[in-house]
């Protein structure tokens, strides 16, 4: 699409529904998501719409993917021993952490702030801990760890292929994880993988309500929509795995989530 | 509320309705917000129901505490002078920000990053040049620059005691701004006033799918209640001041924006 000819990409909603995908499975590798998502929207009795967007929480795509390492399996560096000595925690950890990123950011109290091989900074390269256990592992296997996906921008333009063959309407993807963050406390939902939709909302250029030209005003879309349905996927035991959010209107987009990473060049906190 | 016999302050709704309050006036001094709020609900027929979240953009709250300044009226100091001249901005509005804040954090293209008087890290102390204008200004004056309010959390809590007064039912409120961040491009809602809800959601002791005790799961529900807001409440002119957040379960709880402020010394990038 000509961005000349259409500046607004995006129609803002009145009103948005955010729906937690009901029945959606313990996730293995080599599942096929899409069908997962199809069966869920069928239980649930919803018929996907036009700019329908799907959260996918990483955690199930790196399921699927068969992200898990068995910590036994993990012999950890020089390096990954001396700074788990110095943040407590355990080498193999530390050890994943370096090999899943480019550049260490900072070092802190109980986490290592790195930059993702995928590009976006965050705290100990998104290792997850939690739920990490592969649903045929020995019960005396592990430690697990779950690495985040692989290329999450791809799984959201595949996931996304598959569905709108399926339902024969445009869609967005997102794919989301909880991120830490630099001056503020508790983790927030943000788009590591985006397909169909533009991550960055740009509205420069719109009049605003006195006429005068906003200049300064892009929006997070991507992030804001991972956070959002973070609110009902949740964190623990409620196995919300996909949500639904309904209400925005946008035309098939060429988006990626590597559009929200600020380049470490003009980042002052790199 | 005991946090022992009652961890889980929250409840995690399996959906949420994001609706904007229709028919919401333009704000000047003085105007009661409480009083718009109810007039949009009997609007659209919305009757607030329990853990009803209504968020407030920080923009409307300014503009009723009056917190519009003429850059006519600003002397530029000679910090704010020099500091102007390295960002290419204006240095009467430098010198509002220099006003605003109590330490500048960062310098960069187009942005001063500061400490604001509130406690939280912003970009350019959080000022509004877009929908600035007081409603009764002579067509010569200014250019404006609104303020952000003057103590959000406190006007938080009263616009709640308000609401609550009128409708009977326990409701929470979330006041607004559009932050910039480290490491990621585009804005995202980010809450300065909470009032009736927590700030975060602490998870930490729930059980995950496999039985294994979440450890590190505090997740910034005011932050992200303010981002699916924001996705509604749009940035030019749709004049939708006010969201409805409706699907949260949460008890009283004296939770304000003031705890989602990670302390600097705890803050390896402050």
């Amino acid at each position: 699409m000509d961005q000349a000819e259409a500046p607004q990409q995006v129609t803002c909603a009145a009103r948005l529904e955010i729906v937690a995908l009901p029945g959606f499975p313990i996730v293995s590798p080599g599942d096929n998501l899409a069908a997962f998502i199809a069966q869920s929207l069928t239980l649930a009795n919803i018929r996907p719409e036009p700019s329908d967007v799907f959260v996918v929480t990483s955690k199930v795509v790196s399921r699927a993917e068969g992200r898990f390492v068995d910590l036994n399996t993990v012999i950890a560096s020089d390096r990954a021993r001396e700074i788990a000595a110095q943040v407590g925690k355990d080498a193999r950890v530390v050890e994943l952490i370096l090999r899943e990123s480019t550049a260490v950011s900072r070092i802190t109290k109980g986490a290592i702030v790195v930059r993702h091989k995928l590009g976006f900074v965050c705290a100990n390269a998104g290792l997850d801990m939690s739920n990490a256990k592969p649903k045929t592992a020995a019960d005396n296997s592990g430690p697990w760890v779950l690495l985040l996906p692989e290329a999450p921008d791809q799984t959201a333009a595949s996931l996304r292929g598959e569905l709108e063959k399926q339902t024969g309407v445009h869609i967005g993807i997102v794919i989301s994880d909880s991120f830490s963050r630099p001056f503020r406390l508790g983790t927030v939902g943000a788009a590591i993988g985006i397909s169909g939709l533009p991550a960055l909302w740009d509205r420069r250029g719109e009049p605003d309500l006195f006429g005068r030209t906003l200049e300064q005003t892009v929006t997070a879309l991507g992030d804001q929509i991972a956070a959002a349905a973070d609110l009902v996927a949740g964190q623990a035991n409620e196995g919300r795995a996909v949500v639904l959010v309904r209400g925005l209107r946008f035309a098939a987009h060429g988006g990626s989530a590597e559009q929200l990473q600020r380049p470490s060049s003009e980042d002052v906190y790199a």
